[in-house]
């Protein structure tokens, strides 16, 4: 595995959670949603079909799993889903869970206000409450 | 394979390209991106992790290979791929094709401004050259 380095905008914004088998999974630092971010180690790579296809199902199964645990712990709405990197070109996606009440529902929630930081504690929260929810899940093919 | 009635939204703010192994193929009725939608003809899906691993697995290569296939034509600079879904819960993946010159750029594209819809002979084109990219992917599993 050739592991790239992690684009310091996505340094700046997230806080690491784990490494998944794929990816590196990042906790946003906007606690207006449950958000993260999940960047595969992979060098170059800035778009999903530059990924083999192994990879981009690798990809998809930790989103996927990810996504439905967080969102079914939570009891939330909806889970979005997306890959834009418009700005960021290193390849992420972005799993945000949300709720009916949260400040930009329906929209979506890039570029949208302002982020509101978590202060250390509820960061710890967050990382150590996502983390146990990841460690319960199987990440491999079946 | 269960077909599932198309939300009627989606039927207003798009137009059939055609039908790929596991989803409906849509062009959204909006000059301002090349922006295409993939419906897996599943009922009661509105979370990607609602499909099996199969089909999850045969929507993202859908997604993937019509997304790579339609940026390198265009010569484009990015392509987004999201799920979201607060709106209409039906799953729909979108792909959209992004210019930096595109009017919001680096934004993403929804809920931003005005659609502006295609004439017919400007949407008869668009869908044309989509179905003749489409037609030469190979689709299916490896």
């Amino acid at each position: 595995m050739e592991d790239a380095a992690l684009d310091e905008r996505l340094e700046e914004d997230s806080y690491p959670v784990t490494e998944l088998p794929l990816c590196q999974l990042r906790l946003m630092d906007d606690k207006r949603y449950p958000w993260l971010l999940l960047i595969p180690r992979r060098r170059g790579v800035s778009e999903i079909f530059d990924l083999d296809e192994a990879d981009q199902q690798q990809l998809w199964r930790e989103a996927s799993r990810i996504g439905q645990a967080l969102k079914e712990f939570l009891g939330a709405d909806k889970l979005n889903v997306a890959s834009l990197g418009n700005v960021v070109p290193q390849l992420h996606v972005h799993l945000v869970i949300r709720r009916e009440s949260d400040e930009t529902w329906p929209g979506p929630v890039w570029g949208q206000g302002e982020s509101r930081r978590y202060n250390l504690d509820e960061l710890a929260a967050m990382r150590d409450r996502v983390l146990a929810l990841v460690e319960g899940l199987d990440l491999k093919a079946d």
